[in-house]
């Protein structure tokens, strides 16, 4: 009750004061406390994992989730909610398995990467080559290579930062291009990722160079660790796969966009969100319907509280696993609207722990406030401005607008990122309301704050 | 150097007397900490797990482990190495798919039970009907029940000594019985298992009171939580089976046995085991590599030590995931030989907490020397005279033959038990010591111990 009344306070003393420039740190500080009791953001997950459940990026199911989010989209109450479609490639997994064919017979389990090509109907049997790193493949001799299965192992650590994803993770962006253009005939990779379970991790990877597709497979972490000791038993090894994914035209995607309306439409466009489309192992929970519903329940917290300075613009965007296609719709449709500010959440929901920025470095002491208002919840300042940025709007922020990244742990993310395993039960509520109020505390500072966070200078990504 | 100089110390000690009645606590600890160091049951699991890797009952796989057991039991120095064939039930697991239909669809994580029927080759299609309990589906009108789908759900916690087990694992033992006395079209079950991931549980389930075979199927744990939440809406659920599981005649299986000949060869053999079959999901590595390697270590390591009073009998089981198959053939042609005391290790290689014993009452003060012995390890007295059993030793000890038990901590078990995840990297190898350590401190003991720990009553298991 105490609650309920205090938050009814904030909201009446926001409507009654349109001119007021900018959230008193008062109203910050409870509309926060009061996220920590939200249950928007987990009645948004579970609703669209389970009652969705995966959305690959250009399918039907990713085409029921869009109806999905804008019917939970107009029943909170937002304005101008809308889909906004365009095309994107079409993949799919298919079937795909592996077997130790000498001089150990067994299964392995692994699963395709991103627009990987398929073997022969009847399957190919190949000797297995293998590498301890991307650069050891890229050195190889290509008269050692052709026709073989590549195999290419790796150690990835778990951080709370996720920073070894990136540099790990060339191993599943590049290493498939550089392999085919070796002449090989497939390729596995250990899994991306920092678990230990039979439950191989997907990601995206293009095909550069020239490079012929060829089946790239990614194995899980324990048969990676099953196929290092059998090589160094120094046999030769002989696997046999059988793989359907195929490529096929193009397909129908979307972003979905809800909007609270500022007071102040020359103010600028706060653009928060994640994104819908998810990998088709799991149920997209962790990646990303977290995402989306953070930021959706701490804009429908601002919304309730009052209408704040500037326009907040929900996007839940489509086909990012695949490429960041929603991204690059998004800027190429609205890269004439000033934008103040851009935040994505896209890393889990597991508590936010440090807050980053890319701003004017004259705007840094604008953010006074907004570190005071997430201290509180055990979130530091961190990295050096200009670090902050985001998978689908690091295509808008090329052209040059303020990012401001609120930096969930990851220190279990990579253990279930693109796997089966990413499904709700992966979700702890309490970090999530935590989350909610991080969101909550900087939204209710950055859309009512007057001062303007550029400019920054457009980049490459 | 040190610990090698004490091993020779206490084995020329016991040669050098040959008619020491019993090990001196002395020796029995120095031969403990040394165990410590043991590389031997890890050796045998990384290889076992590698070279063969999994091993279902009655496969080419197991026919294979048995030729990797003999050699290896062989390279270690035991005697009478042999391998005592017998017939099995042949049933493959094939492959196994499910749908939601409707309301919501998407695909779940399922995996067949041992003995599952096939469904019709294009599948079958119907409705399910959810119940949270074995009891609440005995208690179901067979109207209510006739053509559907029964999904069992159940609560199962993790807990040090696996009590759980056998009261929630009627669900999977009876559960397609009644199910398809019922009329049910198929049953999914949760999986029997503590774990959050898409590796579902499978495990034995034979067809009782007249019951005709139908698919049956477990659904990993996260499955399960979804299909809970779907039923729970209220709307009606349509699944979308396909199974080619099939039961298909009968296999050779076996028993790989060797020894440690005793000074007494009427002193009563010391039968120590584990299974050497594993489910084909997983390499078999809790379950029960280590238990073969953690017993057959520390036999080796006795017989290292010099020749004990009693004959040590290993037994490598064949056949144990399918229904006790090794057990029952081994009691049936080693009944009439004199046994002084079964043990077995079949619960994973995490440390061992407890031992439990199944002796004649008036035996028990013997032994003192074992309590002492394996109290530095960390390993206390528990259950009552009585408890102590194994599963292939069950069938010998329906015999009425002592039992001692040395209980591994299973609060992790059930994660891993029977699923794909049953993988050499979940092994701690500090445990898989400490386990050795137990292991030989105990047959320290009792394999020159002159008490006799009988008379037991023959009991039904």
């Amino acid at each position: 009750m105490k609650k309920t009344l205090l938050l009814a306070l904030v909201a009446s003393a926001a409507v009654s004061s349109p001119l007021l420039a900018q959230a008193r740190p008062d109203d910050t500080a409870a509309l926060r406390d009061a996220a920590l009791a939200d249950t928007i953001a987990w009645d948004i997950t579970e609703g669209l994992t389970t009652e969705v459940g995966p959305r690959l990026a250009g399918s039907e199911a990713e085409a029921r989730a869009r109806d999905w989010a804008v019917a939970k989209l107009k029943a909170l109450g937002f304005a101008n909610v809308r889909i906004e479609s365009f095309d994107v490639p079409w993949w799919e997994r298919g079937e795909a398995s592996a077997e130790i064919v000498a001089p150990y017979p067994q299964p392995l389990v692994l699963t395709a990467l991103g627009n990987s090509g398929a073997t022969p109907a009847k399957g190919l049997k190949a000797e297995v080559i293998g590498f301890d790193s991307l650069d050891s493949l890229k050195a190889a001799d290509p008269a050692r290579v052709k026709g073989k299965i590549v195999f290419v192992t790796h150690r990835m650590a778990a951080t709370q930062d996720g920073s070894p994803y990136s540099p790990v993770g060339q191993i599943r962006r590049n290493g498939p291009s550089i392999a085919s253009n070796l002449g090989a005939a497939a390729i596995l990779i250990r899994s991306i990722g920092t678990d230990h379970h039979r439950t191989p991790h997907t990601g995206s990877q293009n095909w550069s160079d020239g490079a012929r597709p060829i089946p790239a497979l990614a194995l899980a972490n324990p048969d990676a660790d099953q196929l290092e000791r059998i090589l160094k038993r120094g046999r030769a090894v002989t696997i046999a796969l059988k793989v359907t994914a195929k490529a096929d035209g193009k397909r129908t995607s979307g972003n979905v966009i809800a909007e609270v309306p500022g007071r102040d439409p020359a103010a600028g466009i706060v653009l928060v969100g994640g994104h819908l489309d998810s990998w088709d192992q799991g149920t997209g929970a962790i990646d990303d319907a977290t995402g989306v519903a953070i930021t959706t329940a701490a804009a429908k917290r601002i919304m309730d509280a009052g209408q704040p300075l500037r326009t907040i613009r929900i996007v839940w965007f489509g086909s990012e696993e695949i490429g960041l296609f929603g991204g690059a719709a998004y800027r190429e449709k609205h890269k004439d609207e000033k934008h103040h500010m851009l935040a994505e959440s896209d890393f889990g929901a597991d508590r936010v722990w440090r807050y980053q920025t890319s701003l004017a470095p004259a705007a840094l002491p604008a953010l006074k406030p907004l570190a005071a208002a997430l201290a509180p919840l055990g979130i530091v300042p961190g990295g050096k401005n200009g670090d902050a940025s985001g998978s689908d709007i690091s295509e808008i922020q090329k052209l040059g607008v303020p990012v401001i990244e609120l930096s969930q742990d990851g220190t279990r993310y990579f253990d279930l990122h693109h796997t089966p395993d990413d499904t709700l039960d992966k979700v702890d509520p309490a970090q999530l309301r935590q989350n909610v109020a991080a969101w909550t505390a900087m939204l209710s500072v950055v859309a009512n704050d007057p001062a303007d966070y550029g400019p920054v200078e457009p980049r490459a990504h």
